[in-house]
């Protein structure tokens, strides 16, 4: 790369939303300054690491850009947030260059625009490898943040879109074409997963109780949520949205899926779904319910069995 | 690493501050929940890259955490903010354990104690190096933040503190021992710099109009200031504050130092040296003063020279 980091800064700079009312200092500055709201600030950060998150023989440098901001918009969600400033620590490797690097920004900027977010800053490091760092800064009125922690026995389990999609699509990148058409749909689930914001918004207003995004299979993610409740769970097997191209395996162990996990009274499950249906076109399905029992699978033959935490874990 | 990614967390969390008057959510969720004070918000993310920032041989787990947030607080001292809370994407190579990543963890909450920021969340990953993208929220009275690009002619130019100390220290690291105190004290600021917030603070107080902080050398970070101010300096080569071990060239080129630069009316910088010194024991030293002529330095035998804007530059 012939560019300097400052050079690269600049026209990293120009793909970049930069000012807007809320922004006081962009990017180009030691740090941004922004004006925030009245709300409670919400402050997550996730990492996408070449080779363990994605590869660039599978992606476009946008596709990878935008999935590091997607994935954090998905903790957002989770919180019922409404995001408002990202920054990426970019650690790029020597084969990468500058317009990779400013394509990835272009992906970024493109989710955070679709989002109403703003990406105020970055940093350009050199390393052995591709590292997309994200913080993202979200608003929630205060108090009004959805924990993991706030299941209720007799709570409705309910989870937007389908599962296992990203774990199904994983599989079709590696075997190669030819590809169905819901095969295709997984792929695209894989390389460029979709935050359920406005749906986590709607899940807030509705009174959910706990909700987390199910990013590591919704196995493991039904235990962080029961775990962090102090509660059981009762899942029905064939209520599981299983996305077309993938198995029940998939569903509960693939992980990636960044769809949503919420546990609702159950008085309001249903008003939810058909808001969710109507306003964003997503489907809310109910799964399950919240117990004061372990955390168990119906199956189809009415036989209850455990469910195994066994989900996507990065060390193991 | 026998320990799975939620083992980890869990132990990760109990070396956290945690919760605070003003922490909602602390970590632990999929995001932490902050209530933020009535001032603007000061972002900034900086990742340290092992091979390109950090070696383990030379370098505790913990030194390592500890500048991985002290060289972010540095770019929250430039504009003069407080720091409030800090995020940190930790991602660990297969030979790093989880004891490497505590420590790292309790190293970072040090710093963060003795700079009243609150550390709230982290992630980790998994990749072929190990990685620290940190990212600061800090807070600012509203319209007060100190950039980089209002120096005005006739200001004084000062720095705080030593530079060339980290460039010095490097090459002692790298040479082995025996060393000298000056040479010991250098490779401590390599390894574990120390962030001018107070002094930065102080600076913004005394009405700076200008000011970054030194991590790539006194040249190029002067140009940056001069280049985003429309204006030019002259300093004055005996006037530098090169540390005892270090050289001009270290001063000039070395990066890392991580003191303060900024632009004072002429009439505060000596009330601002006054008070560094009184209230943080850091020495403040007038170097030049901004012009509307070119970036020169004065030499002992009264001749103008351009600095070369050569500093260290990681795309180079």
């Amino acid at each position: 790369m012939e560019l300097t980091e400052d050079g690269l800064l600049a026209a990293v700079r120009k793909v970049l939303s930069g000012a807007g009312p809320d922004v006081v200092i962009p990017i180009g500055d030691d740090a941004a300054v922004v004006r925030p709201g009245s709300g409670d600030l919400v402050l997550t950060t996730d990492a996408l690491v070449e080779g363990t998150h994605f590869e660039r023989a599978w992606s476009t440098a946008g596709e990878i850009g935008a999935k590091a901001i997607a994935v954090n918009l998905s903790d957002v969600a989770a919180m019922g947030a409404s995001p408002r400033f990202a920054l990426c620590a970019l650690t790029l490797s020597d084969d990468v260059d500058a317009a990779w690097a400013i394509e990835a920004f272009g992906g970024m900027r493109q989710v955070c625009d679709e989002f109403a977010c703003t990406l105020v800053g970055g940093n350009l490091a050199r390393g052995r490898e591709v590292t997309l760092a994200v913080m993202i800064t979200a608003e929630v009125a205060p108090g009004r943040a959805v924990r993991r922690s706030g299941a209720r026995t007799g709570d409705a389990l309910v989870v937007t879109g389908a599962l296992g999609g990203a774990g199904a699509g994983l599989r079709c990148v590696r075997r190669g074409a030819p590809w169905t058409d819901p095969e295709r749909d997984a792929m695209r689930r894989l390389v460029r997963p979709v935050p359920r914001v406005g749906e986590g918004q709607a899940l807030a207003a509705a009174g959910a109780t706990a909700m987390l995004d199910v990013s590591d299979g919704l196995a493991i993610d039904l235990h962080r949520l029961c775990e962090a409740g102090g509660v059981g769970a009762r899942i029905v097997e064939a209520a599981i949205p299983v996305h077309p191209a993938a198995t029940l395996a998939d569903a509960l162990g693939g992980g990636e899926d960044y769809e949503l996990l919420a546990a609702v009274p159950p008085e309001a499950a249903d008003v939810a779904e058909e808001e969710l249906r109507a306003t964003f076109g997503t489907t809310l399905t109910r799964i399950g319910e919240v117990t004061d029992g372990p955390v168990v699978v119906v199956d189809d033959a009415g036989r209850e069995r455990p469910i195994g935490d066994a989900g996507w874990d990065h060390f193991r």
